[in-house]
């Protein structure tokens, strides 16, 4: 990374094209008014337009109709994807536990591990449970007895699997995230609320990655199921028995309650509530906070608490808005009709 | 397992008559929709009834009220009751550290343990603390000094509890929880927040059990009170001083913020999150999502931020939803109010 | 602390003046319900204030306008500061792991502490990491590869610190707390979320705390930052990218999304939602649970989702509460407007 690359090598990583001065050499990627004489930069937000400016970035990604730059730039059809891709060259390696099993880690011995896995100092691998290839487990996992874990997958410090869960391949957890923990049940029973047991378990299918400090309890019965290539926040709750389709996105400190099914490609912005035993269907996008109290259609956009089609909740606002004005037409319009009345009385 | 029971054997369980063919084996149980022959299941929502004509499920657990089924029944008074009876019994058995102190974990000379604890690799228990009979710590907990833990308490992985707090008989922590932190106290000096000394303790009575990912905040001076057979979700967030009372029902990512009290029997759904120096009267039900701003009588229902009524909530959300409406009717009534002094300045 | 102190030596500390008995020995502070003989008490809320006549505490401290109180008292100009000083004399000892690094640890040999660092049991330090003068790392903390903790740092059990994030002086961390998680960002391609490599780091500043169970992501590229003195509650999300002021206080559950920055002195309550990419100038007040969705200008105080000037939103929200009213004054305008009209017609 010392010496960098010139803007050629870059533009090939992307299929770009080079503007200006195309030996210019870059050793990093930065925000807009952080980047130096050194650095590629691009523009994160429209809002941040009139920076560039001022930028002593090296240069700039910018998709092929942006103008004229003040520095070179590389041309590119989608810009936030080349700089995801040379955001990746740039990487500094992520440090990882060493492959083989750190002293101090426990592993059952009727567990089970693959190729190439990684188990770092003071894990708890349980009896009877299978890891696949080129697993990471950092420091302080505990992963329960019989748990499935597919290949290539990576636990951050402090995750907690609980017994019997399953995860495909792929998956990322995040530190301190809870996998497995009993679903909130309770039968009030002679002025008590009796635990009800929470046997089942949680699947989580491949690419999956979930943010740090989540919590994802086991189903009641059955299975609580994350799908395929579904992206979850930090914070953020899910149910016991809650089924998430794939390829959704969950924003950080949602809460999902017990037994909601959310389709495919379902976004819920950050701090959305949905209640139990809800369907919300393919490609819903929810606004932050939105409370989402019962079905969606496939493919609404949603927004307020309850949540409603996002336009009316606009629309409503605006009225809101207007409502100190309707008072006041309101109040006019008695002393108008005050008088009418009046005039009609002496007629 | 693996013979299963006899729906007779199931209906003694839980009291229940058996309607259909007696002798069928059931060997677990599960959800509507995925219930196999041999599985027995229940009707967790009224909206699943439609499912139950389609279901491949054995056997069903329904009221004595309930008409015909299409697979053998078992009958009983309180289904939800029956059906965490039978769970129980089908429960696989939980996975827990063995009695004893595992080699690597460190507990300090003076802690004091009980009979038949089980104390899991990693875990920490410090200096005067005393531990009851049959305790679970599993791996990875930190038990600081000077903590009082009753007899038959589990606590899961990554669990911290820290100095001086005390835990009745019977209290479950899930994963990752954090017990007796300091509460968010500063005092503005001089453009500085100065910290306050939170040198108070946490109190958890019998049977009380707290979900993942928690924090529950030590009080400035005195305690931070949970009652008796509370049940705490996960993520929530209980502030320094706060006092709740017993058999309270607190859902995933509510909020209490310091000093507030919550009665007997107190229900808050999911996100609530209530203000500091309120309290909360005993029975108070509050909706997902309330923002709690006041002490709230005895029995309130409420609803909305700032919380009211949940009638009144409700009243208003239709009253917004008529909004449009109000201000056609107004605009009319201008026209029509114009249109009438019109023709009395005519006449 | 078994013999206690007198009032008279309480008001040397605080620079107060004693009313009643000087002589008064005292040995613990206590709520104004709670306390007993023995027990010094204070006001936390005027709402109180009716309490102190039943208390029993044995001496209170009040400000020097205070009225009469049935015991003896101290006066001063600022009570709360007040007794932030006196808790801290009667703060019983916090305990530490001691001074030196427990054989439980697993520090890396390129790892550099300074004096009086002290290593709790199953700790982690990375290769590369520097630690400062007297930092306490707890039971169970992991520090991962190229960390700088500056001097009098204090981690608590569970914290987990990623690879390259920077801690200033007297930085305090509570327990369960993730610095450094990757930030959440994805490029949608051909049908999947594809990540964006989340290169950046975290610096947070000298005199910062940060509650229990919160995650602070670091940057996709550039650095995430919380600035001198803010004081951060539990389970606070704060997202790649996001640039907070010094002497901030977020209360507990905000969510702050990604690029967004926060001023000096800005206060956000409890589950404030903060949308990406906005700034919110010094000293903006924003109520518990607002929703913020654009910028907020220097000093405004704001509340309501989307958030708007409080005034505003209190009157909103006593215009919502007299719509019922407005719905009848438009039914009963209808009705005499209807009656103007045929009397218009007949005449």
């Amino acid at each position: 990374m010392s010496k960098g690359y010139t803007l050629v090598e870059i533009a090939k990583w992307v299929g770009g094209a080079v503007r200006g001065e195309a030996g210019t050499r870059i050793t990093g990627v930065s925000g807009v008014a952080e980047a130096g004489p050194s650095h590629i930069t691009w523009l994160a937000h429209e809002k941040y337009i009139p920076q560039l400016k001022t930028s002593k970035a090296g240069a700039v990604v910018v998709s092929e109709q942006f103008g004229e730059t003040p520095m070179p730039a590389i041309l590119v059809a989608d810009p936030m994807l080349a700089v995801a891709v040379i955001l990746e060259r740039f990487a500094p390696p992520i440090p990882r536990p060493k492959v083989g099993v750190h002293p101090s880690a426990q592993v059952a011995r009727t567990a089970g591990l693959g190729k190439e896995v990684a188990v770092g100092p003071n894990v708890v691998v349980g009896d009877g449970t299978r890891i696949g290839d080129r697993v990471v487990l950092h420091a302080n996992v505990f992963v329960g007895n019989d748990v499935k874990i597919g290949d290539d997958c990576e636990l951050w410090p402090g995750v907690v699997i609980r017994e019997r869960c399953i995860l495909g391949n792929r998956v990322a957890i995040h530190p301190n995230t809870t996998i497995g923990s009993d679903g909130y049940g309770y039968q009030f029973v002679e002025g008590k609320h009796r635990k009800i047991p929470q046997i089942g378990s949680v699947e989580i299918a491949d690419d999956v990655e979930i943010g740090a400090n989540c919590a994802v309890d086991r189903a009641k019965f059955g299975i609580t199921r994350i799908g395929e290539g579904t992206k979850i926040d930090n914070l953020v709750q899910v149910a016991h028995n809650v089924q998430i389709g794939p390829h959704c996105l969950i924003v950080a400190q949602c809460g999902i309650a017990g037994s909601t099914q959310l389709g495919t490609g379902v976004v819920l912005g950050g701090q959305v509530g949905v209640r139990d035993h809800v369907r919300i269907n393919d490609g819903v996008r929810a606004a932050a906070l939105s409370g989402i109290s019962k079905d969606i259609p496939a493919g609404a956009k949603i927004n307020g608490n309850p949540a409603v089609d996002n336009q009316q909740f606009l629309r409503e606002k605006a009225l809101i808005r207007q409502l100190p004005r309707m008072a006041e037409q309101i109040k006019a319009l008695m002393k108008r009709v005050e008088q009418l009345e009046a005039t009609a009385d002496d007629s």
